[in-house]
């Protein structure tokens, strides 16, 4: 059941990433590349830093094949995921919650303390995005705009204090997923965003 | 013998880099650190997700001498190399080969399937020059242009099914870099470039 | 003591990550991110090519703590942080030298070769800095300015000669990181900067 669901992730963060080479016209490849790493690219590095080698998505072929399905989607669908974009980023909000829960249960699984398991868990959430931001020369979106690790924080924040409460881990989780999830959305809706930290008149400008 | 084909292998690799480098007018420290990253990256991606640490060219001092060779090579000789970049492609395009399928078969001795195989030959092949790329600010040529990866993803599946169909290790190396740098020649002599994803009239445009 | 150093040189690091956030203009997450990526990036790289899994700073929580105190810094300061540059440069220079000498000093530690114990030092010295400056799109400053990088190699080698001639384990951590502390605030003074390999006319330009 988790398997299913988190390949499901994968297989809609993978789109995200085959759709983002689409519009920088990149070649079948391009796309591929970008899909996985955009899939995979999270648990990645959140394995390579529990030290839990090989990853789980080079272990499992699925993952592998969910990325695949998710760039031939973005390649066969592109005007059409473009139109209905706003379903995509409903996928991508559930996504996010998933992996965001299972990145930090993964954390407390080895022994992490508390900024650890949120550091774990974020990173499994949004760390394919950065990957995919930087490859194509973007500012990783995280960094600058939206709402969106921030709603992984708070949900692994909730599994956290579910943990310390002692509930189940399968409590903890659909908490923790269904918390960034509604966060990301209600973020969405109302196109909020963190404050911006700034320097007024007289501070350096960024070169 | 194969850990002398690999060590050429990584010194044109470092010397592609270090040619980027001085190409980028970066001072010396530059060009050794972009000679190490694009000569033994690739091969350190790989050790990482295989679980295989310290990787291979931090326990053999020999590769990080071929790296600053390569790197002592594309400063000392820039317009020399730029004058015959063709034979600089050849090297490449043997190197290529050579660390597709020594990545490939790398990843089949830890036990990962046909995808994964894949994945660890490509990454070995072309992961030094994606770093390269992006840190010097360029799209990774990789994304977007020629019959690199690609080559290098066939070679791959060339190993693979010798594998399965019971060749020897040497048989299914030789093949594999023998497929995968033949492919990139001929590609470099046709030109020849993936078919491009893209969004006719109405999709969205990258920002 | 060697932890509290540690810890210092974190902070000061991660200060200069949420400074150079605050200069983008990111919101307070961006901030926080770029301020852990900065100090603990360099310690996370090399704990990942040692095999030293999961990382000191994933397993002693008051490493992210250190990071997120220096990005509210960087958030409360910044107008000051930008008039006392100078300062904080100072500060960064004595990070330098310890991150470098306690980097080399692991590596050793782990059986590394010489070239491989600079590249271990030098990669804690400057990894979180190169990681800075890829995900806010800039040349890493690295590869192309200041002898910064270089102050931790020399530093490193130091660190080994001292190895070698059988000094003990606090004086050879002493003086490397004594070594590249002064050797930066002396290039800082003298504005030195390393020799440029260049191409001189009818040789590529950088495309």
């Amino acid at each position: 059941m988790l398997v299913v669901l988190d390949l499901l992730g994968t297989f809609v963060f993978a789109m995200s990433g085959g759709f983002e080479a689409v519009r920088h016209r990149l070649d079948w490849l391009g796309v591929a590349v970008l899909a996985v790493l955009t899939g995979v690219g999270g648990g990645l590095v959140r394995d390579v830093l529990l030290g839990d080698l090989p990853p789980a998505s080079l272990r499992d072929e699925r993952y592998l094949v969910a990325c695949l399905l998710g760039a031939a989607v973005a390649v066969a669908a592109a005007p059409r995921l473009a139109r209905g974009w706003n379903r995509v980023m409903l996928a991508d909000a559930a996504g996010l919650g998933l992996f965001a829960a299972l990145g930090a249960a993964k954390g407390l699984a080895h022994g992490l303390g508390p900024l650890g398991v949120i550091l774990a868990g974020s990173l499994t959430a949004v760390g394919g995005g950065v990957i995919r931001d930087v490859l194509v020369g973007k500012l990783p979106a995280v960094l600058h705009k939206d709402f969106y690790a921030t709603a992984a924080i708070l949900g692994c924040g909730v599994l956290l204090a579910l943990h310390r409460l002692g509930a189940t881990p399968a409590i903890q989780l659909v908490a923790a997923a269904a918390t960034t999830s509604i966060l990301r959305l209600v973020a969405m809706e109302r196109r909020a965003q963190l404050p911006r930290a700034g320097l007024r008149d007289g501070g350096p400008s960024a070169d």
